[in-house]
């Protein structure tokens, strides 16, 4: 491709050159969750988030219960672009010094609740103490879904590109309420749709290009086909397609599939999953392109890099 | 058993109550590696240790590439403990702000170096940065080994208690350097040696009562046959014997199995295992003692608490 790698991304590019990978590995570094092979027959998919006071949430406003559903449900939402069913979690968690039992206590009811909410088994972890913010570091262990394990890679020039719901404003707090999509992945997996399938975590505008990239090809989106969400109205001077392009943190899932045809469309509505075509699939020269009123131009990338925070 | 829990060892088992497990749940909390089932034949086995800066290692002194190793090898050392064989592992990393590309890069070659060393690739992760500490949190998964996943439960009264190799002085730099026992966990799970099995981190004061709180039973330390390692006689006022029994991150094996008959020694000998046996299981109502010189006293804890820090 000829899109220029930038931040983390390039980052984490160059890095991982040095890594290589066994026999095992079903699927590795720059997917929204791994596979490997455990056995015989098994796989497993894992997903491994890490959430810091300050950055992904404000643990004086939020509060810890949140912030513990927030740092399971990123994961989960991993889980689900993988088209993964979640086995359970574990929990790594550095808290800030002095240790308040207060906040130990709260912050594992959150987990235990969220463990509940999610059918998600808490399965061990490690607990630290440091000068420095609460950080929680999430990892979610899966089995593959009936329709196998989806990755970022496998976009086909001509695919139609969907996200499951509307994007913009989650920072009003759906960030840390969302729902992950585990079941809208693992049905669509079932049915065999998503050629490519990741989760909107850092804003379509970052996100998409890493999905085109894995897969080796462009994309263009129709402005005036992006869903809004209701959030992008709140109070901000953003229009809100600017606020549905780059905000971040929907958690919706973002895949490239073949046009559906009309039972696929009434197999998935019996199921409550609605997609929203928002472009298509294009060559990789063509590049990441946004269309507004018929002028496409070169969508830029606004979401959030996590190393220049 | 009558013992009393202090510190986080009290905090978690007040906390995990309020967690349920599922039926795909093969070995939960309270050991070093977790295990779940993730399909009709297949188990994972899981570990998540999180490693910071200036408590577990100090970056301006040991290097990105030594932080990088241990945060690697003390997961390792947990699969070592459930005698699992590794197949991958994620990093989730937490950098100082301003993010260094130096810092960065370092540390990516020091996991990618440990991969190597280790044979145990990397198949993913996730990148943060924020105004705190490096912290660096990595998740292990592991194959159950040909033994079956072994834990801290499961010492029964009159086994004697042996440990891989000699203890204490580690923070002379053996800490960052050391060699997780994965292969004497394999060997001795599948010879069918131990009955409980646990690695030592956090010392073997801190971490003995562990294991008999799990098997529900006590044991008696006999001071005199402790194999003390060469570091305990570093520079240092205390006695070798006291580090010996506190120190931790030694991370050598604990364990709790039948008496060897000499065919089962030489198998190990024959695999360069040399078990030392530092005492025996007796029922939980004695308690943890430490004979020193025929006068056996409680032993307590003076080993590493995470959240007192």
């Amino acid at each position: 491709m000829s899109e220029r790698l930038e931040g983390e991304d390039a980052w984490l590019a160059d890095a991982l050159r040095a890594f290589t990978q066994g026999p095992a590995t079903l699927l590795g570094p720059g997917h929204d969750a791994a596979a490997v092979s455990v056995g015989d027959t098994g796989a497993v998919v894992v997903a491994k988030d890490v959430l810091v006071d300050g950055v992904h949430f404000r643990l004086d406003e939020c509060g810890p219960a949140l912030a513990a559903r927030k740092a399971l449900a990123v994961n989960l939402s991993d889980m689900a672009a993988a088209a993964a069913a979640p086995v359970g979690f574990l929990v790594g968690a550095v808290l800030p010094r002095p240790v308040e039992r207060l906040l130990f206590d709260a912050l594992m009811a959150g987990f235990a609740a969220a463990s509940e909410e999610f059918a998600c088994p808490c399965l061990g972890g490690d607990t630290n103490s440091a000068e420095g913010p609460l950080v929680l570091s999430v990892t979610v262990l899966g089995r593959p879904g009936a329709g196998g394990v989806l990755s970022r890679s496998g976009a086909r020039v001509g695919d139609v590109l969907s996200v499951t719901g509307p994007l913009g404003g989650s920072g009003h707090g759906r960030h840390l309420t969302f729902e992950p999509r585990v079941r809208e992945g693992l049905v669509l997996a079932e049915q065999g749709i998503p050629h490519a399938m990741m989760d909107l975590s850092d804003g379509l505008s970052r996100d998409l290009p890493r999905l085109c990239r894995s897969s080796g090809v462009g994309a263009l989106v129709l402005g005036s086909a992006l869903p809004l969400h209701a959030d992008t109205r709140g109070a901000s001077t953003r229009p809100p397609l600017e606020r549905a392009l780059h905000d971040g943190e929907d958690f919706e899932l973002l895949l490239a599939h073949e046009a559906l045809d009309a039972g696929q469309v009434e197999a998935l509505a019996a199921e409550d999953i609605h997609l929203t075509a928002i472009g298509r699939i294009v060559p990789a020269e063509e590049g990441i392109q946004l269309d507004l009123e018929g002028e496409p131009a070169p969508l830029e990338p606004g979401g959030w890099d996590h190393l220049s925070g």
